[in-house]
């Protein structure tokens, strides 16, 4: 009943029939308290119950079908069968099936057990949440785990994942989405001089992972530009709002990337120790560049993490001084008026000169009568000033920093 | 005398007699400083001494016994003795004996001698805080700890202990409290057409572990809702109280989950590790799934972690900024009427026109007999005004930072 | 000459004599200085060279000897050779060798032949600072270092080493004082029904590991009681005066209890890998369980580290608080008041309404003559502050945070 | 057809053929955006498919031929069949091809093809970031990278790539720049008595790898001398702008460094783990030289970046420093004066002495009547003055810090 | 040629000729530019060419000759020829050929051939930075290299290097100074009654190791104090100037200790990992403790570093609060007298009560003509002087802190 696995006695121990159905028909709410909903919905459910995300989309199927010289391509939506017949009737080609949308549980559990894939498997593939892996089925069929990601204008990484499923000639991918980054690929293998028309179909699996790997490079890249914008606007003279919150929503991008990056590099790791019979040599040249790859890619990530950790020390230390020039302001100000005021209070006093019965008090006050006295003080208080401007000046609190 | 171990031989080094009765009678004082007298009685005991716990619940006893066509399900409190005739009557079924509370040592003692558990593992079982962990016995058998958590409302994370014993046919578990996570796992017993009637009990062991693991999630969203509201909260305009407090208090709940999960992770992998005549490979497919949801669980927390980092910082500068403000308003406040005070102050001095013989000062503060003197001063400290006010919008001070 | 080595060929390579005398009379100086030269002393001595610490008690020797059904227990201080005498006379009896002090260098040398223990070794006996270890002499016989903890009144870890020689059918503890945490292993052992009698006496080696560990909890326990009660402190309204201070000395006490822990832990996992021939399976379950405490000791620890790290975020954040509070008030009233104070220095102005030749200058200052001047400035100047303090209300300023 | 690859069958499984021409003609744009374009066309392209950075510079080919005796250098540029040769024609000697520049692809492909380079590694070579790192052909070639650093004006660390292929008796290099770090060992070469000309041409790869790490000391000592530099600066009484920008760009060019050199020394230490036949013993005791130069570089990097750590913490310190003086003198001027403002105001309230209707009044102010009242008036604000100073003296606040 | 290797056949693949003169004169500029222009000189040398370093000292030779029973000691300064007669004539003994200084090129190329060293090892000795290493000879020989550090009065850490090479019946040492940490190990073999004397030579090779790791405990005895005093400083009433910078710099001396004692304490893991026939057991066991040593020393300093960190927090928080005391002292001077001034100003106002035309204008500051007036206000204002004082009080502003 598993036509299209090579060796049908090689998962016995799967349990092949999905009697129970999921029973949470397909429905759209996306707001916070759903999801939870939802995920407390699965908590204690059987390993392996597949359950669809609530506003999954319909599935789309394509196939593409090729080797050296021929190449058929057809979308088979809703013709499942015919697709199956396809593949039937041209086991000497290699065909990669591609699946998109989740959103229709009997197809999947029929293509399931048309495949022999695992519930497990199956269920890691449905949750669309699943870091890179690989696990090796015991008749050498591989499944692997590769995590898509695009940089929004928002600053969010958005990340999706495809599923990749080796069988003797074909390749079978699942992922959410109808859009997703394999379009190059797909140009590469329409081409009639495409190498990779001629290699085996495992290495279609590697050309996905490696397609994958080179989006990478423009998030990060999306990401670094961003992080030298936020680094010339610490030292804008008009901050923006909220500074502090961007520079710490990238870092939380980085990370995030980081943490999609790390199990990438370990799958390819895994690849690599392989045995020759899953995996040929000859193609593991290719996963050691994609290794290199995977690596350079964390490199960039650490990076990126140092230079955001060292945004944030600027930002303090900016923040620090703008609040240190507020102070020397306020400083500057007080330091040279309070003595003034205090002068001009003190020839505001009302001691008198000449008492109630009209007798002189000669030592009260006698600068006021004085005819220089206002001329002298205005003078006096023109010195107090200059020396206080030239104290500051040589502390360096006039310059700007 | 050990009628349910397969083998009584197998640990002949265990010693069986337990005469020294442990002394503390159950009692209900939950301060800290019944706690503390309680523990520093165990220190020094001899290893293996049961030490049952200050007001431990009385054992409830339950029995589920299945196989894929039969079920029976009962409760045996107070029974023991029927309980194991039940057992001793159905060899060809598999059993969960399941017991609840931990107040009754003479029982507990009885159990450990018909089910040939070790004294170290049983004082493992009653001490209640035992990491996550596996021990194999040298007949084959398994003792697993699992960690059950809550997150209750007062941000706390409460886990209780599951102590799993598996034997022939039977797999007999150990648990604090009356209440638990694990009723989804029963009615998926109690249903004729689960599965999990048809895997062998070594199989029951496994979904027990996984519906604990299962129910870290709904913690880890709960706390990550909250990570989310006090990001909210951080720049609302009258903070709550004690914010830091709250952030660090959620830190510590994140830390603690990590070291709750970390154990799990690494017994799950010690599983992995065991020779396929203790753990076939149709149960490691499952603990492989298990061990997958456990560096997700993982990788929630880290992700938490570093946004709880970050969090701080936003608080703390926040706080800076808050700082900041407040010095603003200082500054440009006195900025502003310092210098007029000392305007105002200057001509409220009182140097005298005319002098106590009457002969015109001509050079003390003419502009006080200027007939304009009044609306210049005025019109001079407005100037002085505007200027200043330019300067502040110029440095970006009046507007909100 | 080793009456109590089981292979006196055992140890060839080791060299027996002590000829030259360690010189420094035991006295009794603890200061710095005093240290720092006994310390000095040692440096470029041969290995091995023994030196009795300055101040080291004299020694005092008790013999605990016992099997299944007897048990004799006495104090052979100064009488040495009575204790010699004693197990060459019970060979069949399993006997405890307790020493308690170190100051008499020819005792400990005629005990280091008389037991074939090794300088190097018998060097770390007398330093009292070596860390928690492991060593297996060639003929199977063990050497352990223990570090038994207290946690003093003045927040101090206080550290004894406790070491430990296994023979064929003894026990042999060094201590440096006469008081230690194993009075309840001694009860244990006098006690008739104990189960540790009828074990080997390699039990006996593992039962002081564990009794020394036991300790650690209450040490732990006294730690976590003090951080809670300086959390409590950070937010009280006075704080204590140097609170971080304190905080980084229990710090500092955490830290150094990691430090005793690690090599303990790693101590047992190294008695865990010893071969069945020196370390038998059914003594291994023993150090599993303990394996299981230390590590559970090194996680408290670690989770106070947090917690200590949480408290001084949140000192620090206190006192940026409490800052901002003295700030607050300072702008609160200053900002009430300065504009205020320009208004009355305003109209304390002398600028005359009449001039010197009695001329009417009607734009000075008219509303000093209008009747209702005053009241109407009283009531300006209650306006300004109305506005101010409704100003600050929805700024939260007046509001305790 | 790769007349200088000793073995031909070496490498059946790569692509020989590159029929599609990578189309992107050299061109000269700098800016960023451009840099992405670029980089966003490669994503996706298949692996191996080689890509000239624009702007790349012209190949310019040497060959130096050599053995004990006999020495010829020259220059091939646009003159690759002559080259080719002089290979054919002498493969007695040991030769080094040296390529500058990339910007020639049919030259690079035919290069490819004649000496049996795989593309995924030539595509290495063009990338011009690729790590440190040793690939082994099956044929026992060697693809090596090292990556030469230089410490420019304006504090960058600038760094090329230098790409290595041995073959039985030539070295073949690759290099983005016509000028390079490696004319000392040229001029090494070039010498009758040099060494290296005695040793097989697998020492060559060896010494153009150590004069790489070679160079690595004077950047480090030019990054040395300007945290130095850096050190000064902070506690200079004008400290230059933006010095934290500096000292974090500093930190930049030491964290890229050291990810500069833990690949390198990766390198050699997976060289010294190269079998015999691959890599001779008599080459590793060099390479092991090489190795405790590539840990004494990372060493020295670690303690800059210990230094740069410190030097923030530095800088912080000393701008809270500064805030604390500009406080101090903010509160000595006010402390002082405000004190005494108030007493001056005091006695310039207007309180009459006579009643609107000539009663006196002798309760309000009769300071003011008093001979002596100014005078001591002016004697108890210098009291109050004295006094602050003293308290202000003990507190440290007059004294520089 | 090589009289005094074991084995000349041992070594052929080192280059035994230096044909090619390093060139630089000794000469004595320590000045920053100087050492660099040196550095720089040796970029790209061929490896293993030796440089005397600029200032080295001229070589002092000594040996000394021992077995059990006899013991000769002489220098042979400028006697080369001599010392290695006395080498031929007694190989029966054991020597210590002890090399102070390297200031001499050809007697160091005439030592590297007759004892049959490698010029990249001989490199190593002299540029006298290498860490701690081992590397063994093909014929067994070993080459050691320790770090003897030295705490000078102005807080540096100076280390010099101890490089030793093993042979047959010598052990060859090279240091840079004429002063060293090794005449205790010299009394030592003077005395007959050494065990040191009667231990095979490998064994001096090891008490060299031994007595240098001895002299890191008053190293780290001196940093420890001088941390203690530290500590002691920060909350002087006086701190010294500067204080963080000598917090910083003594943390830098523990950094740089760590590094020295890392590598040395690998160097001992490696030496007990090397096989019998190289390093025999009866040494092992030495090496063992100076293992423990090792560790010991890198827990200490591991515990310094945690001290050091602590320090920098204590001193930040410590400068907060005397910012905190700052602001406080300016908030209660500020918050008292502002109040004050104001209604000493109010009543400074010169509101009429006659108008121009001699109507009495009552509602102007009636207060003014009131004879209780004054009196009144100087009990007001003495009640909110009270008022505030309280207030302070209560939130604890008047306390130090």
């Amino acid at each position: 009943m598993n036509p299209l696995s090579s060796n049908p006695q090689a998962t016995p121990n799967r349990s092949p029939a999905l009697t129970e159905p999921a029973g949470a028909a397909p429905y759209t709410i996306t707001d916070r308290e759903a999801t939870r909903q939802a995920r407390e919905q699965q908590v204690g459910q059987r390993p392996g119950t597949l359950n669809i995300r609530p506003g999954a989309l319909k599935p789309r199927l394509f196939l593409m079908s090729y080797d050296d010289s021929t190449f058929t391509e057809q979308e088979y939506t809703d013709r499942y069968d015919e697709l199956l017949d396809e593949l039937r009737q041209h086991p000497e080609l290699k065909h990669w099936i591609d699946v998109r949308g989740y959103g229709d549980l009997p197809l999947i559990e029929q293509m399931m057990q048309d495949f022999g894939l695992h519930p497990l498997q199956m269920e890691d593939v449905l949750n669309d949440y699943q870091r890179a892996k690989i696990d090796v089925f015991d008749d050498n069929r591989l499944f692997m785990v590769s995590r898509m990601t695009d940089f929004t204008r928002d600053l969010e990484i958005d990340d999706d994942q495809l599923s990749i499923f080796t069988g003797p000639n074909y390749v079978l991918t699942f992922q959410d989405d109808y859009d997703d980054c394999l379009d190059s690929l797909r140009t590469r293998i329409r081409s009639n001089f495409s190498t990779l028309r001629r290699h085996p179909v495992l290495y279609l699996a590697y050309a996905l992972t490696d397609v994958v790997l080179d989006h990478y490079y423009p998030t990060m890249a999306a990401i670094g530009d961003y992080i030298e914008d936020l680094e010339e606007a610490i030292f804008a003279d008009k901050r923006p709002r909220r500074l502090l919150n961007r520079i710490l929503r990238i870092k939380k991008d980085v990370v995030r990337f980081r943490r999609l990056v790390y199990p990438e590099r370990d799958k390819i790791a895994e690849i690599l120790r392989l045995p020759e019979e899953i995996m040929p040599e000859t193609l593991k040249i290719f996963y050691r560049d994609a290794y290199d790859h995977a690596i350079q890619a964390l490199d960039l990530a650490e990076s990126y993490r140092d230079n955001i950790s060292s945004l944030t020390d600027l930002y303090l230390s900016d923040q620090g001084n703008r609040m240190n020039e507020v102070m020397k302001v306020l400083t500057i100000i007080s330091t040279i008026f309070i003595p003034l005021s205090f002068v001009v209070g003190l020839y505001g006093m009302n001691f008198q000169h000449v008492d109630e019965h009209g007798h002189l008090l000669p030592r009260n006050m006698p600068e006021l009568y004085s005819p220089w006295g206002y001329p002298m003080v205005l003078f006096a208080m023109g010195m107090v000033v200059a020396t206080q401007l030239f104290y500051f000046y040589r502390k360096g609190w006039l310059t700007n920093r």
